[in-house]
């Protein structure tokens, strides 16, 4: 397979199956890819930015294996694995038109052996929203703030909680929102400690930390 | 006076007198162009963005009718007009190292004939210093929210309220804060409505259009 | 309602509903967060950004309640409110190109309770067509100036009135325009006071915060 | 105290007391809001980014009770908490230049009650340099990877660990590494996962969120 | 001269000869070079960007030759050309603070042989200023237009002329102006035809420019 | 005619009838500007940045009154006027891909009574072909340098001629051209006298200030 | 033909013909201008950024004498030359998705007479994948390293050997990565030395300038 | 020596020492790791991006061994290679101001065993003083272009010579130059076939770039 040198360790190394990035690969370069790890035991393996024709392609060669979240545009080759975090990873939302981001957190969470939480649509703008959550939030190890527009979900929380915020800026918003970028440069300078950032609509990126979080100190997660 | 073109129609049109921006002008040249303003009868004369030394030109120029104010670095000769508006604009700040700005937009709103509430130091990384000023903002014609780094502050405070909310970007913060455009955009995408935004660490723009809001309909205001 | 937490105090708390962002959302979901207002009386409510297939949708579920406004995307469900302000909002374009965006802005305001007068194509390079208006600028209790290019008009208005201005930067324009950026940053550097910003094209915030001015000292506008 | 509104729950709240940010503020008034959180029994206080006069001032009022870390310009007043956390953070820095950003970070750590190990020069162009320290680096329980120029450390580390990594920016570098953009937008691209970001020189947020990662599910840290 | 490589053909093929770009340059190198073209004929010779201690080794060397005009940071070694324009050139200001741009050009135009006309502080937050001008502007053959902050002056005399404009952006201004980029970004952008560009500042650009519209069709100007 | 005001005092004012910018308009209102254009005896007039399909709905309502040129997307109604310049206005392309921008700048310049030389693709990587040109260059009264990528061929030109050099930055190119901002900053630097800058793809507005340029003293072009 | 101006000296004068640009011409352009050039004897002729449908027309126009590359959207008129260089280039990709702009540099440097090895998808996400190939990489006499995301496969490679590094930054990413901007500022700012950069997915670039780094010395290459 | 980690295989591994970015680091810390590389042989030893104040500190350490370069801020420890490359190099500057980026290049690179031949100020804006100089270029087997402002000098010798060109961005210029951005982005965007790009003012790096082309096929080189 001369286009692609799968990684065969990583599940070994780092707790976790190489996860295939759909965009720009062809539904057979993805195919062989998946078989390739599927072979190699390294379930379960994550297949991100599909659209309904990869997911397709993917099922007609994984069949009941496979499951597609299309919100997320995420699929899955194999059973997700049980529950067996530190604790409880909680994705929020500012906003309805996030939620395809937090998908992609969800799944990828739920896959990696985590228990998750998720709270939608819970923005700033109508804060007794959030705080009618203060509870939920404070039961997490982890947090996933997903928001686009201005991004201030990400501080507020930040101030509210003792755990780690993986904060995801997202692309929602229009005009000087720029694709994101109000919202990246917002979480970077979030006046709350413990807060973190990943790229623009990350959620898989949010997803895989915020396990590694949930695992901490356990071996290979 | 070859190097200025002094707008001696503008209390007049516009209810306030020219202001004089302080940066990049000389004391002597500030001092001839507040003279004509003044013996033209157009006080209160604000003066923005000037240091210890122009101030003391000034001083010596004017004397007692001259007030300075160095942490706004701003100065004005005459005396401040009484309250006239229809309510109080409330300032507020997101933390210590705004007040500066704060601090010009005070003195501006109040020299035109406006009552000022302050209240720094309540961003959002400790949510409850903001919930327990929630009636003082509440009483507000119009609020001025001055924050830097992620300036979450405009679109919090948007959310509660119902009076206008001039957002003020601070050059507060570091890194990826740029100067202030982190904020700036921040509160450009707030997710709150009734929020507008004026440029970064434009206290004094910001005081004058709390004053005319708190004058809405009011002749020449 | 998985999917939206909605706010069903904003009215009581802000003075008008929520306004539904239709980009980003499905038809249905659309159809159900208005169901719940105005189920829980919260009209007239606004849906901002949808095409005609969105509206055909709500116009199915609302029949005559419902007003679509083509131009500029938005519609109204109930009726717009009685004029109940200080005076009357004047809405300005600089060209024919910034209508849609000026059309957002009249259709919220005007819900809201608002006496709108329109104002287009009086752009800057002809000088004179803005002149003519003057008293009408000037009858004004707040305005709305809506520009793209280089926005120049935000700081000819503000230099000629006494009321606040509203500047909405649009993206008309090509090349160094970027996408309303220049406007933006005209406006935001404004040499006359009294002028704040919005999002580009940002029309509903405009008419939203026109309406607060407008509606200055008065309980929960 | 007009000018702060010190959080005293903070400690409580989220394991922490509250860090002085010592830019932008005076002396007097970072004593002052150090000795309010002291007598509420907050230790141990962090005052970051604080010359050598600043450092004094503070020795002055707290004695004995205050260690300076000047390279990191970064004080402590009162002691360091024993480590009680899951496991062992690594600070590793790509040049000698990184090395006062990591000083924050660890100092910031160690107060925390962490176990701090710091690997310093092992930037990419001698991988060798970073490959000799791998067993150390797979002993973490988080990392944190500080670097400038291309940044390209966070990925390479990324790459190689299975627990999370906190990436730090640096400013350090010239030309179009525009004050560390270049390596906050590696960073945020970082193609290895488990990756994510603070702000440019944000030590201290890194090490702070280092210690929440390494007290996962602990109350209150 | 290993340092510099004069242009000597420059005042038969252009009408004008090298310009010393004075910035970056010792004063030694500057009086070498001068000496260079003034033996070689090519009178008069402009240096910019020159302090008053580089002014004063240029003095030491070329005596009643020389002439400094400081506010410009520019200085003429050789007397200035008779006009031979087509007409005249108006450079007009936004504020006092552009000034020291205009300056520049004005310089610049005289000494190419041009007659000048300068008209300050006219920016449009006070319009009747500029309109109170127009048979001046009217009466040019080419307008430099200089202005900071968001730079509408350019827009607005362009749609009052008929002459070519040409706009100079100052780095005028703070926060979001950008050292200038809000006054190019505006300027390149206008709503009038006729203008065109130069670069933020260079007043030294616009005066050779504007010689050249105004010696249009005559050999070498 | 609600959605337009169009300025009938141009031609006099100006020396050319308002220009109808074809973008973001419906053939129905260009039509109707253009009609209002010509009833008032403002001809020619031009409409730019128009498809093949709004050309022929204007075609349908002036007949052989109206030309149009689909390379560079321009049309106009009624006859050129004939050259009554100073000189002649030479038109350069650095490649074959800036030719559509050239074209508009050529159509423009001949409609307001201009000879026109083109010369296409003569960029810098070639140097040859540019200086075979060098009579042709030297020939104007106003040169047009179109060019994108790296747009060195404006500073080229620059330094090889005496006349007002208008440069055109295109959006040729890819990948770091950012749509044009390579050669609109080479551009603005050039280190070349006498080059002046419009908008990026902005032949419209090149061809007229050349045509300014080449009618400069003559009243009213 | 007017439109082009083919520089047929550039053989003799830079060992290499002319290449086509593909993307903004016509098929007819791209054979005329082929034409042109083969009937110079210029052979081989490289087309770049041309589709199927051009590619089609192409090969009716030249039949078996053109070669079309579809992944790389690259062609070739005539043979490609013998390998005659210093050595080897070896052209490495980050990831999957970086292979077409690795194509396009692979043709050009085989056609220009030169070895190529590749050597894909061995990103630092799996050191291992790269550490397996040194002696291939230490084979090289030039690299060409085709990277998107976050770039750093330059600067791992930069550390490593001893021969030069052309960097190619790909659009492959998303959010933060800017459409390259990232990857191009990350290969800007590396840590190792011996590395240059070329422009975004500038495959063609890499591929001539390793080409004439392998026959450093030699006449005309 | 804790803070750094001195490479001490790179002589070996890439046929040059690891050179010394002496920016950020102080006296003494270069003085050790100086001593370090010295002790193992591998001279000569360059430190870059000194000031006088560490070059005296060097000297006292390494007295006759070490030679300072003031106008390149360039130092270096123990004698220059002679020369054993293919050919010469040629380093080329626009203009005066860019010498010191020239010199850092030319010291690199003679201490790396290369012939340097060097040709200041020959900026395009006066062609003919490139053009003279044609013979030494085409003389060269790598050349280094350096330039600020517009940076056009890189495409326009790109396209007169068939070896690797080298473009150093230098931050010489004012206003939209940026800092050295315009230069960067010309230079990326170059239409001339060969050119590659290194960080703005890295003139070392451009040096040790063409000492590796100039040596391309030795063995560790």
């Amino acid at each position: 397979m001369k286009f692609a040198n799968v990684d065969l360790e990583r599940l070994k190394r780092q707790g976790a199956a190489e996860t295939i990035f759909g965009e720009g690969k062809s539904s057979e370069q993805i195919v062989r890819i998946a078989k390739t790890l599927v072979e190699a035991g390294q379930e379960p393996v994550l297949v991100t930015r599909i659209n309904e024709e990869k997911a397709k392609a993917i099922k007609a060669a994984f069949s009941k294996k496979f499951a597609y979240f299309p919100e997320g545009r995420i699929g899955r080759i194999g059973k997700k694995k049980s529950p067996d975090g530190i604790g409880k990873i909680v994705v929020v939302t500012a906003g309805t038109s996030d939620i395809p981001v937090a998908q992609e957190a969800i799944v990828t969470a739920e896959s990696l052996g985590n228990e998750v939480l998720a709270i939608f649509d819970v923005g700033v703008a109508g804060l007794h929203r959030l705080l009618a959550r203060l509870d939920d939030l404070r039961s997490a190890s982890a947090i996933i703030a997903v928001a686009g527009m201005e991004g201030a979900l990400a501080s507020v929380i930040g101030g509210l909680v003792a755990c780690p915020v993986v904060a995801v800026p997202t692309s929602v918003g229009y005009g000087a929102s720029f694709g994101g970028i109000a919202a990246l440069l917002s979480m970077l300078n979030s006046c709350a400690a413990g807060v973190s950032v990943v790229n623009i609509d990350n959620g898989f990126g949010a997803g895989i930390l915020a396990s590694r979080i949930n695992h901490a100190g356990m071996k290979g997660k």
